[in-house]
């Protein structure tokens, strides 16, 4: 071992490979679930340097867990505890190489954080979409390799979405050079998807080349008040025709997830929580084209139709920034009111949403019938048809002994019927280690047998975040 | 191979394997430019029976060559000479499984016309927006095998873009049954991509659910005289900024393309085909969720801006569907026009758009010094950095002459250019068997390489039509 930590000091300089002091900004994880040990924290600064990193990696046979702002939230770049592997750190990459305003391209490496990704984009006038909680610690690369989502799926897709072209080092440690800023190129397989959502196990990106938007003239912001999950899905449908490519948030949020937020966080105001006739509430946003008023009219014209056909009980729209902003926060804020409110059980899953309404009322039930007095925190991205379907401990119970005695069994249920409606069991958040054994069980044995090929073709060493995604 | 025969007419009934008479509409390729001569035409109408197909013809070493429509421009589904390949047509797996109003998905069988699965969409009020000039002859799987573009790729994206799932029988004969219609999926490697423009080689695509969108309210259509391709460029940048999601289709046209329009389909009157500042036209398209008027005033508002800025000599809108159909009719019927005039040389490029002009301006002066008096007729989507770049023998000369003298020599002037230029000598017509040299010399030995290891692993008896893409 000491010979390879010699030859990785020579890589990427001695001040860059990290074996001693405190290394847990690299080896736990985001929230602190697992806590692993690295033979060594490893922080190249150019993209041959890390295909020389992983080339010596696969000469000695130690394996990689590529990382980019650890903050994933499935275990996929945390070390195990076993001292054998290398954490290789891609923040230092973090140069935006090229932003091309004509082309509607950007091309950055892979340890740019996220949010300096959207600051290049807005410097010259342009919108890169991608959005998430930790768009400040989160880097690009790993956005990539988790084929991240967040709130403006609905209107410009996941991270995949918006993603033209790749450099990526190998486990060969040699480097493919895919960074074309092109709509249209036929020539070949598409590369570039296998790596996406790959979580390092298939290669390691170093850089990306990235759609860029015209920026929104204006951006509002509605609250609706809805009768129950179904009307919110009818609301969905009507907000679709009536703003089409101008819809970029559509959020749900059953009534206990509010009434969670309006305790814990009393800072903030939750419109309709009490209102008689709102079991869920919706946010929704228009981006507009043209103007603040031409928003608004669209809004207007689309909540007088959600009304006429009884789809929503009651709505406001945001009458400035800071309101719109105050609305957010709700919704945001219900993971931290949630994790006040006690200990719980977080589900990160997608089903068609012809079905989302069926899915909730079946799934509510056989939890409640099989553990009475379990409370759920059900959110999220409806527009995608990805709820964040939360189970809280029953009120007054010991949160951490009622965990430890259903978390597994609460999962089975929930995952069966996430199955059974034809839906998935990790919508945005991956596999890593945390899920392993859930692709095994819902993957089809076909599905199994043609991603283990792909990954023993591409990596017959299993060099490149093993036990990750598949076992 | 009478085993075999046998084998295959068990499977699919007698009725079903063709072995005799006229079998040019399976053996011969659209273009008229290669005549196969296949084993036999096996049509199976399961999954199942692909499926079982598949296994026999692995199990004898015999090719197979899956087909669609039999309207794709690369030779990709045309059998070779040797009378050793089978073509597996799709076509009899035609049904339109599913249509999914409130989930905005649709599922069919390959086989599906591209306009049975359009018509399905509209029948639910909704739109499927893959389009294409050969939509009432080629199918689905097709389009998806070699990942389709078409007028619409603007707005909507390639035929990648627009499928959430699929379903793939393997080269081992296996199905996968990966029909989720599901938004955000993130349960190990994305298959979906992988078998996407694979064009046949890695698996056969037996059915696909596919994403709907809400049919505009209007459409309206728009034809401007530019000054030059840099200020088409131009004017596409304001447009995007204008419109945002609403520009639907941006097509480019240099003069001579029109001129031979003007010429040849004397019916279509050509606007500004003799403007003195009008070396290019484009054509325009405004999808509006709203109204007629609404469609009108963006465009308005966007060609003031575009005068006011000098980056459009002239420009019409069409004041009703005839008339916008007559501008399409015009831009659709350059390829007629052409062939009309003679023989000539196709390219299917793109680069970035920031770089078009440039590739423009250096590829016409190169062909012009080489090859004294050759008409350059480009054309293509703008907007999504794609042209058709194709070369007219000089005027009054011998166009079979003049091709078999220096087809291959401008080819190689082109496509070093297009690489030269960061670009891609395929951009939606695929590889096929026409391109597999050109993709040989102009992928990377790395993507070369990666692709070859992902053929072996998929399909190590090189059933699945082998010789294509790669050799």
């Amino acid at each position: 071992m000491s010979d390879l930590l010699h030859t990785l000091r020579q890589i990427v300089g001695p001040a860059e490979v990290h074996t001693e002091g405190d290394l847990s900004a690299w080896e736990q994880d985001w929230r602190r679930r697992a806590r692993g040990k690295a033979l060594a924290v490893v922080r190249p600064a150019t993209t041959q340097q890390v295909a020389a990193v992983v080339r010596a990696c696969a000469a000695a046979g130690t394996p990689i867990v590529p990382q980019g702002g650890n903050t994933g939230l499935s275990l996929g770049a945390t070390p195990d505890a076993s001292g054998r592997e290398i954490v290789l750190s891609l923040t230092r990459l973090n140069t935006v190489r090229a932003v091309d305003p004509a082309n509607l391209t950007l091309t950055a490496e892979a340890g740019c954080l996220l949010h300096a990704v959207q600051d290049a984009a807005a410097q010259a006038g342009l919108l890169f979409p991608l959005s998430l909680a930790s768009e400040g610690s989160c880097t690009i690369g790993g956005n990539l390799a988790t084929n991240a989502g967040g709130t403006q799926v609905l209107r410009y897709g996941n991270a995949r979405e918006l993603c033209l072209g790749l450099e990526v080092v190998t486990a060969q440690g040699e480097v493919w050079s895919g960074l074309r800023g092109l709509r249209k190129d036929n020539t070949g397989y598409d590369l570039r998807d296998l790596f996406i959502g790959s979580e390092g196990t298939l290669g390691i990106i170093t850089a990306a080349t990235l759609k860029l938007f015209p920026r929104p003239a204006a951006q509002l912001t509605a609250w609706a008040a809805v009768p129950s999950l179904a009307h919110a899905v009818t609301l969905l449908a009507l907000a679709h025709q009536h703003l089409d490519a101008g819809l970029t948030a559509f959020e749900a949020m059953g009534r206990f997830a509010l009434q969670l937020v309006q305790q814990h966080l009393p800072q903030l105001r939750v419109p309709f929580v009490e209102h008689p006739d709102a079991p869920w509430c919706v946010l929704l946003e228009n981006s507009d084209s043209e103007s603040a008023d031409h928003a608004r009219a669209r809004f207007e014209a689309l909540m007088e139709s959600a009304l006429a056909q009884g789809c929503i009980s009651d709505a406001v729209v945001a009458e400035n920034l800071t309101q719109a902003q105050q609305l957010w926060q709700i919704r945001e804020g219900i993971p931290l009111a949630q994790a006040k409110e006690g200990l719980n059980i977080k589900h990160d899953i997608a089903v068609p949403i012809s079905r989302i309404a069926d899915f909730v009322a079946h799934t509510d039930a056989l939890l409640t019938r099989e553990l009475p007095g379990v409370r759920l925190v059900t959110f999220g991205h409806l527009g995608d048809g990805n709820l964040h379907y939360n189970v809280q401990a029953p009120q007054g119970c010991d949160a951490q002994a009622f965990l430890q005695a259903h978390e597994a069994h609460v999962n089975a249920l929930v995952y069966d019927a996430v199955a059974q409606f034809g839906g998935s069991f990790s919508a945005e958040h991956g596999v890593g280690a945390l899920k392993v054994r859930q692709l095994q069980q819902y993957q089809s044995p076909v599905a199994l047998g043609l991603m283990r090929t792909l990954k023993r073709a591409l990596d017959p060493q299993n060099v490149l975040n093993p036990g990750r995604v598949l076992v």
